[in-house]
């Protein structure tokens, strides 16, 4: 099957067993590929309710058609699971150049489950897949582990593993791979810890082969052309470019724990500062000539180096714990990879903990005698050691900001940000009402790769302010970004292709795959995958529209101050957003897709699942 | 069923006969209404290459859910059959009142074939209908018809009839109804005057039902205050007010006969002396608080009002003609209206043998001694009598543009301004892209209310220069009058619910029908329906692509004044929009829908006929 490698491979962990399954065309042409497999697979291998850290969980590598081809960021990976962090879907994407050696290896998706009764590693070579104990891997960070392991096997092994905090079961615990790229969100990384699964490593000598060869050169060059120019400035400088444009022209930079959304020392972490004094060179993912990844020097401990920090961690771990030290974010954006944490969960956690502590919320005792205020370096780089280790409070903090504010109590939930349990991104909801939507309808809970923010921003200020067409807005961005992570390409690249679903996304799939789709069949791969999840979410967690929501802070504090003062999104905002929401998707008013939308999306499966839930919600 | 009268009556003139079928909710739902249920009526019940003007064609005429239904502009009536003037699929849609009532009376469509032996009318009163003698009235005009009708029968009565135009089977006959209002393009009335049809009376008792008018009460209050609002100018002054802006801004009103596309004397004919020297009342839709229509005088000839002329009127009597006398037009388009003459097509009929004798290519004595020279009024008028009784040169102009072109020959083809036989609008594709991809894959052929060209005259002239995104564009306007055709609503109305299909189209169709749709099930209803639309086309004349083209002045000439001075579009930019519009219908390379997407869209009863096409193709 052109575009594809053909197989899924299946492993046990306590039966130490694999097999490997023919992948079917009907289901590539329906589900595509990434978040697509992975919606479906899961919704079919978790059982409800299974406990996401329990060996019945089961972690989904999985690529997509675009993966391995040669094209910019074809080699980003999509991790897929029940979230231990939000009990619900969850998917992550890493750059590198992961997915694409799998697909050499002849796989287009790895199914994990059960648990080892020991630390061990996957080693993958074509068809030879090994399951080898990793005790000397046990405990060391998430880069270096990789690094043991290439030196071990040879450089042509292709790598993911997880640091201390996913072997710690930090809730929000993340996977590192191809060196040092995370899939950050929702604790993948304490999946594979609770399955004492280290480290996987892939090596192929296959190659992918597409439809069209001769159309995709030409569509290839036309296409490297436009992105090299248009994305001139995230190889200048990478995401770190937009702290002062959000900062300075939208306001929109969560601050403090968004008490506030402009920071006044933005300056001093911005991507300029960063780009002129730290700066050692660029990274770039598989077949990507833009190379927005950087390498940043910390200038106070110059031994220490990272790729990154990006536009997301400088948010996190700085302005939303009010610190302006670029050297402090650097150094500890290195202590996040290495022991494998998402850097946003753990910037707002800790940023939350800062500001119940301000606010006598929590005792200085409770905080191993921390005076966690807003702004200091050192709370920062010492809450994160005690968060991978889960060391004293370090083992609240592992829990996340929900949990975090359930056992603290009193007020401090009204200041929890978060969606479904995921911390929100750095895109201000207050600012964009399409990500307010966004965040809101996002089946991973406050992530920024769901809705997205660009359109928006594009907007004059009156016309931000408005709640009409934002909904839509947000519906035909979900699909957009849904089509992305199925393919797999980046979100950058894919703004090439157009900034929603249209003829080049159409060309792509029919040059590599051969799938001759209409743009409606394609917009309804990408509602299907959409809705799937959701159905997963509504199945766990028994509730649908009571979860679309944001925080209470969000909702109910406007901005107060900076260039958009004033700016908020209101209770019955968000309600009627919801409502064109469903009705744009064909979910009723509760939010639960209809019998009849499941029918005509072949997602038949799901009715019964729906339905138990629908009698109890109306 | 909520929304629909609930049955389809079949009509057959040469046995005198009727029969009545219940509506299916199936059908419904798949083709909603208007040009969705014609186009699947059509293509089952014409055989392949059956003579348009033969007792074998059909007339249908259907309403919509929204029909009848107490909302701006319900009583729009669609008119679809095949066309003698394109030989394939031909629907034309009129103001007024006529499908209300035909809902009152019971039928959401009415299917009328074969032949009366002499003169006929049809009299629908409720259950009872009649097909009555109608000597009487054969050679009268169709607005003095159908008041005869009415002082017979009685007020009550709501009719639409042919005049001398359509008993004389010129090809672009129209259906005039309601009074005064046309079902313009592609010779419907000649279709009505081949079966000795003269006029349809309707009278009805029934009420339509809706599925929750308590909504859609609150729904058309909130809609009411936008609409007001927004179409203030068509209240004010009606579709005239259009002149002076595509005039002097845009640079595109077609002027004799599309040599140029600025007409100097504009100003002359324009909405705003319109409004203030010949203006006597508004005429308004059922149900429409905008009233658009305008009643003219004549100062000429003060005994003679019109309702009209309307912009298009203006544009192809008026400005291709190179006629800047107002009463002229009045005059003209009351003329057309009684002889029962599409004004677009009889205007560039003239336009293009005033051209043809200014080149020489016809001569004064084949014109029955007139000078056909651009500017005369007196030319225009004289003509306008002759074409509709088929009078001496006028039999010529009655077979249309495409016709006349083959039967003069020379160089004349390249300046017949047709697409697929129908005359084009007055919306001009050099000027807007989006109309020229628009017009080329309109199924109709040159028609303004297929592709729609407000989105682009919004743009700046340097985005209207370029063919990005036109074709996406033009796909998107594409679902969306289709959709205003099948519900039935004025794309003016429609345009107040939004630009392309959202959340306010799936709104009323829920609160009418109780269809629970989705956007994506929204959207394919009408990509069906405008895709069965097609596969009609691609049957009777067994050409696809090679249909899909512009005049070729168009082509190969540029504006040669004006403000879009040098705009036009080239045979490789229209390739180019034609590839992206087949890629997002799911038509292949030569753009004939695909077995898959006919499958996906239940259309499986065209593949054989499609299929037959294809192999010719290749």
């Amino acid at each position: 099957m052109k575009g594809y490698a053909g197989k899924i491979l299946y492993l046990d962990l306590s039966e130490k067993t694999s097999k490997q399954k023919k992948l079917k065309k009907k289901f590539a042409r329906n589900y595509l590929g990434g978040v697509g497999f992975g919606a479906k697979i899961l919704y079919e291998e978790v059982k409800p309710k299974t406990d996401p850290l329990s060996p019945d969980n089961v972690l989904i590598v999985t690529a997509g058609p675009i993966s391995g081809v040669p094209f910019m960021g074809a080699g980003r990976t999509t991790f897929v699971s029940k979230s231990p962090l939000t009990d619900g879907w969850m998917h992550s994407n890493m750059g590198g150049s992961f997915a694409a050696h799998m697909k050499f290896a002849g796989y287009d998706t790895i199914v994990i489950k059960g648990k080892a009764s020991e630390p061990v590693m996957i080693k993958i070579d074509d068809e030879n897949v090994e399951i080898l104990p990793a005790e000397e891997l046990w405990g060391k960070g998430a880069i270096e582990a990789q690094k043991i392991v290439k030196e071990k096997y040879g450089k042509q092994y292709d790598t993911f593993a997880i640091g201390p905090a996913g072997e710690n079961l930090v809730k929000y615990a993340c996977i590192i791979g191809s060196g040092a790229r995370a899939a950050g969100r929702g604790g993948l990384g304490a999946v594979m810890g609770s399955k004492n699964l280290k480290l996987v490593a892939v090596k192929g000598s296959k190659k992918v082969e597409i439809a069209d060869p001769e159309g995709f050169k030409e569509f290839r060059k036309e296409f490297t052309e436009k992105i090299t120019k248009k994305l001139v400035n995230y190889t200048l400088y990478g995401t770190p470019i937009l702290v002062n444009l959000i900062n300075e022209i939208h306001g929109g930079l969560g601050t403090r724990n968004w008490q506030e959304e402009t920071f006044n020392d933005a300056e001093k972490i911005s991507g300029e500062v960063f780009k002129e004094k730290h700066f050692i060179r660029n990274t770039a993912c598989f077949g990507c000539p833009v190379a927005c990844g950087k390498i940043f020097r910390s200038l106070r401990n110059p031994e220490v180096t990272s790729e990154g920090p990006e536009y997301e961690s400088i948010y996190a771990l700085g302005s939303a714990c009010g610190i302006d030290d670029p050297n402090t974010l650097i150094e500890a954006d290195k202590k996040c990879d290495e022991y494998g944490l998402d850097t946003i969960s753990t910037g707002i956690s800790i940023a939350f903990i800062m500001e119940c502590y301000e606010k006598g919320l929590i005792s200085k005792k409770d905080l191993d005698s921390i005076e966690a205020r807003f702004g200091s370096s050192e709370v920062l780089l010492t809450l994160i050691d005690k968060i991978a280790k889960r060391e004293g409070v370090g083992s609240l903090l592992a829990e996340g900001t929900k949990r975090m504010s359930e056992k603290i109590g009193k007020d401090s939930w009204k200041f929890a940000i978060h969606v479904r349990g995921l911390e929100i991104a750095g895109h201000s909801p207050r600012v964009l009402k399409s990500m307010a939507i966004g965040y809101a309808v996002s089946n991973r809970g406050g992530s920024h790769h769901d809705g997205r923010p660009g359109p928006e921003y594009a907007m004059q200020p009156e016309e931000k302010k408005k709640i009409d067409g934002k909904s839509r807005l947000n519906y035909e961005i979900n699909l957009w970004t849904t089509l992305g992570d199925s393919l797999i390409v980046c979100h950058f690249v894919e703004n090439v292709l157009g900034s929603s679903l249209n003829e080049n996304h159409l060309k792509l799939i029919r040059l590599v795959t051969g799938f001759d789709m209409s743009i409606e069949e394609l917009r309804d791969v990408a509602h299907r995958i959409y809705t799937l999840e959701r159905c997963f979410n509504i199945r766990e967690k028994e509730v649908a529209r009571e979860e679309d929501t944001l925080p209470w802070r969000i909702l109910h504090e406007r901005i107060p101050n900076g260039p958009a003062k004033g700016f908020g999104v209101t209770p019955e905002e968000l309600n009627e957003m919801l409502e064109e929401y469903y009705l744009l998707r064909g979910w009723d008013k509760n939010g639960i897709p209809t019998e009849k939308e499941l029918r005509r999306l072949g997602l038949d499966f799901a009715i019964e699942d729906m339905n138990k839930v629908r009698k109890k919600s109306v």
